[in-house]
């Protein structure tokens, strides 16, 4: 019978999960400009737009509280949300804080939670307005929605990149998901000891990526500075391979990029080759580095080079000709959005 | 050790614990115009204010899908924001959602979900615009997060009733809680059997009420073309006692509500007896009415009292005189919040 049809979500993953069920939905208040698909939501409620982005976060599946403090918790599921927002060369102003909490979590774990929060909306500048607090059967849930603006003409989407434009990203690539490999590591070390001392030493960058991550706002203003508006651009919260994959079917174009440009920090190379895992995978692959990913014209290598924490790292195609990582020996690997994708393990 | 003070969260329940995280909390954007504290957030972005609101809900704390369809909870997910937007004198214009699954729930699942969501967007010219999909390790979560919009001087806050004002509620009270109390009794009858067929005959209401809300933007909308602008509104989730003590602490006033003139349908009066439960606790403590309690100046009388669906149930009075619900027999009771409040369970 056609009624007890069963998919699994597995079958389609986040993001085809996400087109099924939005498929053929369109806007009908004059206030939305911009629905689902990209990093945030575009809304005209004034000269400025007013964007939205919002995200979940599950223990178990986006955190594990036996390594994760939960002050850089909450600040990290608030900077998570203002990393949208600057992906779309706007500026966060507002969030509001959904908590379920179960009966493990006391007044003061939801305190230490939300100093962090209140630390990242400080530094940031961004007001708490607003949220939810409820029970829950089982562990932490935190649901943030972060409201921002930005001058209409100057918003950058994901879908505006043309051919020949370059590709840059921001920072370095990989470190924030070798910091969660290392965290791992310890936790299975430690499990059942006491007086467990974790081996952190020399690698303190890759913990400060994964539990304390910035958003790229200084990189934005940066761009803003030189007076570059990129044609496209978002965040890399799920992996350079699965975003660049997102711009490319978004602007219908196809990518290069090359290995020997992919920015990766010496912390994470010492890492990867420690735990015997593919460097470039994890670079690609990895996930969590709110770095930015975006395009510019050709004619603005010079501008775009000059900026201290930009590099780029390829360029855009004709549609037909892929996307594709060069490898250091010259072979070209299809890109796959093989990320951080929790729906589809 | 003040380290590690434990305060249970039950101990402050699910308004203390928000106060307490959200204290001495003040807003630095020029947009940021009303924070925590009321149905939604008020943010200036444009002429019109923008207002913000969420929902966090989770299942086996907020619904029981063995008699929860789906597209029931979709729809409710969503007009239950809708409500708080109303409750603010505004018009919803955008949703994100958020959901969390496990791998219980189907693609097909999702689908129905979202057809509820749909549907419900539909019926009050809502955009879906963003929203994040992620797995879940137990069941489902939704979090939904609608922003709308409202006349900046047409915005009704909680803290705006005055002494002598009049206490007015819309619909009527108690049949979404006697249905769930229903839908609870069939379930336990329903256990472990086969081929059982559900007692809901002559109960339809107290189901429609329980399992498809709406938002009363009717009374909104009636309230408009009457020229009345309540001095304070809220919608009714939790319950009459716990919302009318939430408007009388943020206005600072006592008041005086009377049994014999509270709302409530003869259906939910019959599953009360039933039950052998009290019906007036019930329609005060019940929660899930989505109905507006709203206060309005005493010359607004005539006009208020015209307006079908509408009923004057009290006043409010000196602060000193604190809150208190008349009895039939000439008794004052003092409002206590018994409301619906998963957190202090």
């Amino acid at each position: 019978m056609e009624e007890n049809k069963r998919t699994e979500i597995s079958t389609l993953g986040e993001f085809g999960l996400i087109e099924r069920l939005t498929a053929e939905m369109p806007l009908v208040n004059e206030s939305s400009c911009k629905g689902v698909g990209d990093d945030a939501a575009v809304l005209h409620y004034g000269e400025k737009e007013t964007l939205v982005t919002t995200d979940l976060l599950l223990e178990g599946v986006h955190f594990d509280l036996t390594y994760v403090p939960l002050a850089h918790l909450g600040y990290k599921a608030a900077v998570v949300n203002f990393s949208d927002i600057y992906a779309m060369n706007g500026t966060p102003k507002q969030i509001t804080v959904s908590l379920g909490v179960s009966k493990r979590f006391s007044v003061e774990d939801m305190e230490q939670l939300y100093a962090g929060i209140r630390m990242a909306c400080a530094n940031y500048n961004v007001d708490i307005v607003g949220g939810d607090t409820t029970s829950s059967m089982t562990g932490l849930t935190i649901s943030i929605t972060c409201i921002g603006e930005a001058d209409k003409e100057k918003i950058v989407y994901r879908n505006g990149a043309q051919e020949n434009d370059l590709v840059c990203v921001s920072g370095d690539l990989g470190a924030a998901y070798m910091g969660l490999q290392l965290l791992e590591r310890e936790k299975v070390a430690f499990a059942g000891q006491t007086d467990f001392t974790p081996e952190f030493g020399g690698k303190e960058y890759l913990l400060e990526r994964q539990l304390k991550p910035e958003a790229r706002r200084d990189i934005v203003a940066s761009l803003a500075q030189a007076g570059i508006v990129p044609t496209a651009m978002m965040d890399i919260s799920d992996g350079l391979s699965s975003e660049l994959l997102h711009i490319c079917k978004q602007s219908n174009v196809g990518c290069r990029v090359y290995e020997e440009r992919i920015p990766i920090d010496y912390q994470t190379a010492i890492m990867a080759e420690e735990l015997n895992m593919n460097l470039v995978t994890a670079a690609l692959n990895g996930g969590e580095d709110y770095e930015l990913l975006f395009t510019v014209p050709l004619s603005m290598h010079d501008a775009v080079s000059a900026i201290p924490g930009v590099k780029v790292i390829g360029h855009m195609t004709a549609p037909s000709l892929g996307s594709y990582l060069i490898a250091r020996d010259g072979s070209e690997i299809q890109l796959r959005a093989q990320g951080w994708n929790p729906l589809s393990e």
